[in-house]
């Protein structure tokens, strides 16, 4: 393809309502337009998205998925005007419940997967972030209609290998985040991708572990060596509200405060101590006492039930259920609010000045929190949620009518999942997590073309006729080449060359004809290998096929 | 493919709603699923309209026609709740130009033309005829962007090949309804493929003539030969409204009957004269009298300009301009109104009885009428628009803001085209115009398979292998091949190959092996070739492609 016919407008400067990388990357690099009315993906942008979506149906076709289209009907007429048709709504099951009741009828027929790539609704009521929070986006659904939920937890495993494959491909990394595991009948998970500027706050370590950060449980601490120092007793601590009040008024770090905090747990006031410098993870506490609703107490419950304000809540003489923290545990001494208005208690020690019947793991993971496999520290990174996974109830099945008879000829109800991988957002993700200063860095499975040639000195008939011959001897191998023939300075063109960021760059012009060949230079390295003009088209082969 | 691990739903009858052959054999071939809220397409009827969808794209490519996506952004709140997002209207240009104002700025990026492919809506209301007419359908859309009027209509017509293609790869006659060529800046054009079921009604010679019947103009007629059975003499016709009753009541045939229809034509009235079995071509009457505005007058005028009330106007005596069609200016003699009511005048002679000052061709075209190329006879069809072709007037590229700066550097406005092509309505279409009884008959360019092998006894372990051994080798040979693996009869699997109407059909089974190999069968001949086991994979293929 020459530059000159085709349509790559590439932008020096990023348009000011671009905040992360890949939205500035993707309008520079002339990939995607934006404008009040929506967005428009250009040529080059297209290309790459195409190629997300092929490796996502050659998958969908090895796993025997079968490829179907919806689409929704004309809408009532409103205000006198027919009223425009709809994208359907974020995995809106009902088209595809349709065709499996009206075709599918028999244990014969289960299991079958059907899929559609198409652009729809995200449910991100605003565009963010350009593609990687897109209200619109090109979306594998696919519905998984099995006999059982056995059956059914299987299939939606085999997903795994192709997101596995995607992020391979991609450069990011992916996990599957399920629910607990209690209940194989009821799925409900993500596959989130690491890549900056995701919305998901992401735990991981050198064993291999990675989780949200919400749902990571850690190593408990280990007992802190030596005796406290001196006697619990009771301070004045006037107009301390917070944790950092406390510390700065007794010289002590927040580690060395102990919070307690007061829970209603399905209505029952509970206590939760951790540690001044944690984090109570709220997630993590329902979890452990395996309440159905948890709420912080309202001031006049912990007035009742302390005894003092707000600020104020220490477990010395507490008579409710408390959960510790095994980082509070693990302390030597602390400092406690002493159930009385502007006073603490220090030199608490747990177990001697109140009881710890019950230790958990209920704070949120910090980093250096060791990861709960191998005991190495985590470091914490940011994710994004490329794909969705969750079943159908079985109120749903009934709902929409989706049966079939089983081997004895009784009527049984299928179980039905849901996976949805959004193309967009891995496309946007990778750019995000494969640039630099200068421009994208593609992988080869998604760079829209396999390298670029670019023309220096184009007015000069040598040069114009070698790259041309080039870009058709490329051309006839099948290899995708983007030919850069415009009549403009090299700076402008090496310039755009990293900005779009195609894996190779092959420059041809009178100085490097005068050395008797072309200069080759990977995008993700500073060396040019020079070679001979007719060697260029097998050397470019194998280093683009490799 | 295996049927077995495929999707292909038959059915036995088609629907009560289905009235036209396509929507029956899409949905009984399992092509398609219709539901009140949509359709979907199913694999087979995905497979094919790819087809289409791969052609178009090919052609786009080959005119330099770059591809974009344009995506709707979500719209507002209504009620509360996020509005879905909206497929774009019917041939919406903003934001094409958004793109064409942000990144064409000189004329050395024109002409270009933008594309996409996608399903939107078409502007049709409702659904009708399954995808003959649906509201939704897979689209191309191409904004034809250039300096000038001149350079707009050369590339518009660069569009003709791809229809000529398109139509002889699905077998459909084509031609480009234009206007009457008077103005070359305003184009509005449609592309029209002859087709059973369609809704345009098309005139066709042996010349090689095409056209919308209202469009088309028909040799004179000859003129009659013989005299007058007598003078023109005052008749009594009480009660006589119509043509019919006055041929009845004088026993002539209705084609010895002259109308005399009066019109307002921009408010001035004129008469137009027909043979009363003929019908008035409003069209050509405009056209012929270059008037803006046209209609039939009322009662009241007719009465102020005959003196007669509606049903019995004559050209004889009347003093406004009459324009005379030439097939009445062709008759020996006829049968009037005499402009009073209750009586026509018999024996009136044209140029006789009334002057004949303006004869021109205004009767709408009937079959058997001469072609205006080569004065063959007319045969009457039906035909579907598959294509649209316009330009944006000038107004709206100035709205669009739709500038380039010349090679003066003055600031000029682009020429604009649209050119919209269905192809769904293709697909259908081409269902439509080939198929029999016992269902579709694919080209090869559109079939969704090449070919299907169909094995009759499967539970034989040697057929079994066979057929499993020759599908992997047509599909290793880059084959797409239909495997019919069910255990179900060969009658009903016949019937199904036959429905389905891939072009090839392979047969193999314990007789044929026994014959020593398979049965070939093409979908358009009833002839059977046997053809040895080994020889197979090499015959199917030379037929497959050639």
């Amino acid at each position: 393809m020459r530059w000159s016919q085709y349509f790559v407008p590439t932008l020096k400067e990023a348009p000011s309502d671009a905040e992360i990388a890949s939205h500035k990357l993707m309008v520079r690099a002339g990939m995607i337009h934006k404008a009040p009315g929506g967005y428009t993906w250009l040529p080059l942008g297209l290309r790459a998205l195409k190629r997300v979506e092929a490796i996502v149906r050659n998958h969908m076709g090895r796993l025997g998925a079968v490829e179907v289209c919806t689409v929704p009907r004309q809408t009532e007429e409103r205000d006198g005007k027919p009223e425009r048709a709809c994208i359907f709504d974020y995995a809106d099951p009902s088209p595809f419940m349709g065709v499996a009741r009206s075709h599918i009828g028999s244990y014969r027929q289960l299991p079958k997967v059907l899929f559609q790539i198409q652009t729809r609704s995200t449910g991100e009521p605003h565009q963010r972030s350009a593609m990687l929070f897109p209200s619109q986006a090109l979306t594998m659904d696919a519905y998984v209609l099995t006999r059982n939920p056995v059956s059914l937890y299987e299939s939606c495993h085999q997903f795994d290998h192709m997101l596995e494959d995607l992020c391979r491909l991609t450069g990011l990394a992916w996990f599957w985040i399920g629910g607990d595991g209690s209940d194989d009948s009821e799925i409900d998970v993500e596959y989130i991708a690491i890549a900056g500027a995701g919305e998901k706050r992401i735990a991981r370590s050198d064993s291999g572990y990675v989780g949200i950060i919400e749902h990571t449980n850690v190593q408990p601490y280990p007992k802190e060596k030596g005796p406290a120092p001196g006697d619990m007793r009771l301070v004045d601590t006037p107009g301390t509200a917070t944790v950092v009040d406390v510390s700065n008024l007794l010289r002590v770090p927040p580690s060395r405060v102990i919070k307690t905090l007061i829970y209603l747990a399905d209505s029952q006031p509970v206590a939760a101590l951790v540690r001044g410098d944690h984090e109570l993870n709220e997630y993590k506490l329902r979890t452990q006492i395996n309440a159905s609703a948890l709420m912080i107490a309202d001031p006049a419950t912990v007035e009742s039930v302390t005894g003092a304000p707000v600020g104020f809540a220490g477990p010395v003489g507490l008579r409710i259920p408390m959960i510790v923290d095994f980082a509070v545990d693990a302390m030597a001494w602390g400092v406690t609010g002493a159930n009385k208005a502007g006073a603490h208690f220090v030199n608490v020690v747990p177990n001697r000045d109140f009881p710890v019947l019950r230790t958990e793991d209920i704070h949120l993971a910090t980093e250096g929190d060791l990861d709960p496999l191998q005991a190495m520290p985590l470091t914490f990174h940011r994710g994004i949620e490329v794909g969705h996974v969750f079943t159908l109830g079985r109120q749903q099945s009934e709902a929409l009518g989706a049966t079939y008879l089983d081997e004895t000829g009784n009527l049984q109800y299928m179980a039905v999942g849901y996976v949805g991988i959004s193309l967009t957002r891995i496309l946007a993700a990778a750019i995000e997590t494969s640039h630099d200063d200068a421009g994208i860095i593609w992988k080869k499975s998604l760079a829209p073309f396999d390298c670029e040639i670019v023309a220096i000195d184009v007015r000069d008939d040598q040069v114009r006729k070698a790259a041309g011959d080039l870009h058709d001897a490329l051309t006839s191998r099948g290899i995708d080449v983007l030919y850069d023939d415009r009549d403009l300075s090299p700076g402008i063109k090496f310039n755009d060359a990293d900005l779009i960021g195609l894996p190779l760059r092959v420059t041809i012009g009178k100085r490097s004809l005068k050395k008797g060949g072309i200069e080759l230079k990977r995008r993700t390295a500073p060396d040019i290998e020079t070679v001979p003009l007719p060697d260029a088209p097998s050397r470019i082969a194998a280093l683009v096929q490799s």
